[in-house]
């Protein structure tokens, strides 16, 4: 069965967009569509014309026999400034703030759409360096990893704070909650990592850092190593943060529960980015 | 700015995937692009035979001022078959077992790919229906819940076992385990759920059925209506099922702790998405 040009674009494009970070031969295309390696080439430059153009992201081409052709997410800096800025409209709304000073997040969280928008921008950031696995804080951090994961098409890990017996051996670690003060347990399945794995540790909110350095004193158990921090939200108001070298897509900068009003700007997102250039 | 033919159904391809289930207007192809509408209303075509034939999806026209084009995702059965006998495989290996006949599942969960058809499959069951939501129980379920989702374009929501300050009021029932005969409590979110509601309950494993018939349950304190319940995997292995009308991927129809055995087959999805034409 042959395929037209058009049909072959709308099918190459579904695929290259299921399958990111990975390498796909020319003759699986060619094979897929019976059509030459030099019409599947030409198919592919306009692909990647359209996906740089419009944003979503890059085709780069591996020559020689071992070679193919891989999609590498890029959101590019205009989107990514103006979906932040729609996020800091939408953190901002004084509805948010709970007894205590907390921000409710669940309904941002919870939306597959937004979800999947930061997941392309924080994919973005990442996209040409080596990760091997997302790893997050169960519950809330879950829905970014997985958005994450998903566009650097790399498995996800849950680090939790109680053990399950369908968590099969365990190590667990001890670490000081940076805000509270408090000691606490985190523990990770001892399966679900392999050594030298190279992690990106996501979360969904940061204030001092201490979750977070504590996943990463987690990794130091398993020998793997901290490939970036990246954050939906991080709360200026801390003494110390225990952690640097983090990305952050926005900064809750003011939550007065008194007057009812929550300030959220961009976080460092395009200075990080700026520097791995 | 003009787009070629070739340019437009790569873009169009990629905007119609990334909305599903979302009715966009010709108009805002026909804008986006400087075209025709007729020149849109061919593409369409092209993309609509591929995503038939290619098992991606539907597309369907509605007509007239207020009409346009929706992308319902659809796999077609034969794919669906082929990934439910590798799940199969992939579930029976057996140093899944834990100590007390339990399954490892956190590298499945964990797999962005795997998580994705999963997605795909249980929400082609569901596409044409009316969904508001998914709901899931913490942690396991919510790969799978934001995998359903993101195809059905729904927001999720995330019934906990503990109550935490971020979740705001919430509203919690006590109900019992189907295997363990324990009383427990979970609590959802009291502004996560809208009234009236129509909910697609899904979870990774069910023996008994003891938490998502307390799912069910939860949702009669929200006025809201289950429209479904699907599983990735149910147990043969239970004297008395609590729910019925469920959907399930897999079934774990044995689990030999002594000889290392699990046998793994092919859920009730075929013969429930038969009854649904």
């Amino acid at each position: 069965m042959k395929f037209r040009r058009s049909e072959r674009l709308v099918d190459m494009t579904n695929y290259l967009l299921d399958n990111p970070s990975n390498l796909v031969p020319l003759t699986f295309f060619a094979e897929r569509y019976g059509s030459a390696k030099s019409s599947i080439s030409e198919d592919l430059t306009i692909i990647k014309e359209t996906f740089e153009q419009r944003g979503i992201g890059m085709l780069t081409t591996v020559p020689g026999a071992a070679g193919g052709v891989k999609y590498i997410v890029k959101s590019n800096e205009e989107d990514s400034s103006l979906f932040l800025d729609e996020m800091c409209d939408i953190m901002a709304k004084p509805d948010r703030i709970l007894p205590g000073g907390y921000l409710y997040m669940n309904d941002v969280l919870g939306n597959p759409q937004l979800m999947k928008k930061v997941g392309r921008v924080i994919a973005s950031a990442y996209a040409e360096q080596e990760i091997n696995v997302v790893m997050t804080m169960a519950t809330k951090g879950i829905p970014i990893a997985n958005a994450v994961a998903s566009y650097l098409n790399v498995p996800v890990v849950i680090v939790r704070r109680d053990n399950k017996v369908t968590e099969g051996p365990t190590v667990s670690i001890n670490y000081i909650s940076g805000s509270s003060k408090r000691i606490q347990t985190m523990l990770l399945s001892k399966r679900s990592l392999e050594e030298g794995s190279k992690v990106l540790v996501v979360d969904d909110f940061m204030k001092a850092g201490g979750t977070i350095k504590g996943m990463t004193d987690l990794l130091g158990e398993f020998n793997a190593t901290v490939a970036g921090i990246a954050v939906l939200i991080e709360s200026e108001d801390t003494e110390e943060r225990l952690v640097d070298n983090y990305l952050s897509l926005l900064k809750l900068s003011e939550l007065d529960t008194k007057d009812k009003k929550i300030n959220v700007t961009k976080g460092n997102y395009f200075d990080v980015i700026a520097k791995t250039k």
